[in-house]
């Protein structure tokens, strides 16, 4: 057993319209070193409807908004990890989380890999593939493997992630339930979205922050009940273990003091990812053959 | 949503020494259509200690072993998987799992393909890494993915599994505590292993059915306190929902009722199989770097 290694971690549960600068500010006072907002935490999730105006949400990077988060991180001395809409040019927008080291420069950007599209969530519409691959950015604190929200379905991402050298994985999210679905299914999709994520924990032996917005955001169109984005952020240790964990239904901070070391400690008791057949996993590259 | 298409299946959690041949008499009189044994249920788990008098242990394919259990699937008119101790020559031995049709022909083998080495698990000293990649079995009930145990950890196994054509996902296991354990440590070590899984199955959108032994088998080197098989085996639907599930201690049949149509309803809600990024997965074929 390793001596520990500390890392204090929290995130910020939200909704549209909380006062994101002061629930950062707050947050901080806590002595908290890294602190990861949700994804697309300035705008109303815009996504639920294919709007062109809503391209006018974007901000270049960098720019005024990354200036803003990098004096936030300064001011408060943390690791900020935001989500942001960014406009590259005219032909070029991403789902980008950018993250700001504690003397407020911009350590280092991730362009969403994995892009949904379907009723609710129309991500094609706006974003462009993420371009930068599957690095994880480095910080006064760490390897942070930043992946966003429809990303967390893909084991692929956080291995490759992990295999990268991340010492923490890192999920900015915007999901819900559709008000009109069951309590069953609503409960099934919930519990489906908590164990995939804490089985990238386990994988790859990271611990594992997932940030989700809360609260009820219309369908402007009008054609769907609108989201229920269903909260439920957590923070887990490296077996999957839940350190730290919110109710589906208030803006909230939650933190937790994790132990960066116990992932090698982990690493030995199970050593499984030295035997990784990497002889044999030419086909993950391969979509679904046609007669399957 | 499609008409459902029903596969009764199930599992036997067995303990070394249980008579094999009667529960599966048993489990098939409940109207089983698939069966599911646990990893090397023929023996104790000799993996604990390094003994070169275990390789008589081993069995040919075809062989007296699978004859019997060939016989027993046509008797019964099951799909039954096994677990076996594989001598292909004096060079090569194999942890291979073999399918038997509900006419008792042999449907497939899948020979372990991540094999582990450590404290109480010295397979490595005994098989040969499995040399038939991962490929699902053709039966009369469905294309069958099955897995063994350490594969378990790995999300590749059950992706290429997946992208191969497995309607459903099948792990013999054998895997335990180390008495000596805290209770914490055993418990985040239990749900580590039932999370993993049932993310396989969110992952994939596929069931999995996960049969573990259960009880006490001793290190007769001495060397260690045994291992305590914490049985726990479970069956779950393509969202991860457990549909039956045992405890730790006892022997049992477990069964459900899992509609394979699920898995293409699941599909079309959340379509995230389309949205692989296969032109960024080169280094899944990659270990770590040597400066991670």
């Amino acid at each position: 057993m390793r001596k520990p290694h500390i890392l204090h971690a929290g995130l910020l549960q939200t909704k549209y319209g909380d006062d994101i600068e002061i629930a950062i500010a707050n947050s901080a006072a806590q002595g908290v070193q890294l602190l990861v907002l949700p994804e697309l935490h300035d705008h109303h999730y815009f996504c639920q409807v294919k709007d062109p105006d809503n391209f006018k949400l974007a901000t270049t990077i960098p720019g005024p908004v990354t200036e803003h988060y990098s004096h936030l991180a300064k001011q408060h001395a943390i690791v900020l990890v935001c989500s942001l809409f960014e406009k590259v040019n005219e032909n070029k927008y991403h789902n980008t989380a950018v993250v700001f080291d504690t003397d407020g420069s911009m350590a280092g950007q991730y362009r969403k890999m994995h892009i949904p599209e379907g009723p609710n969530y129309y991500e094609k519409f706006y974003f462009t593939n993420g371009d930068l691959g599957f690095n994880p950015i480095q910080t006064s604190i760490g390897k942070i493997g930043v992946l966003v929200c429809w990303d967390q379905w893909f084991p692929e991402a956080a291995r490759l992630m992990t295999l990268a050298g991340a010492e923490i994985l890192v999920y900015p999210t915007a999901i819900g339930w559709e008000p009109t679905d069951t309590d069953d299914e609503k409960q099934r999709q919930l519990d489906a979205w908590t164990i995939i994520q804490r089985a990238h924990a386990i994988a790859n032996n990271l611990p594992v922050i997932s940030c989700n917005r809360h609260g009820h955001e219309k369908d402007t169109s009008g054609n769907t009940a609108g989201i229920d984005f269903w909260g439920n952020s957590f923070i887990c240790g490296p077996q999957g273990e839940i350190l730290a964990v919110t109710d589906d239904s208030v803006s909230t901070f939650i933190h937790a003091e994790i132990d960066l070391n116990r992932t090698n400690d982990v690493r030995e008791v199970w050593p499984y990812l030295p035997d990784r057949r990497i002889d044999s996993y030419d086909d993950l590259n391969q979509c679904f053959a046609d007669d399957k």
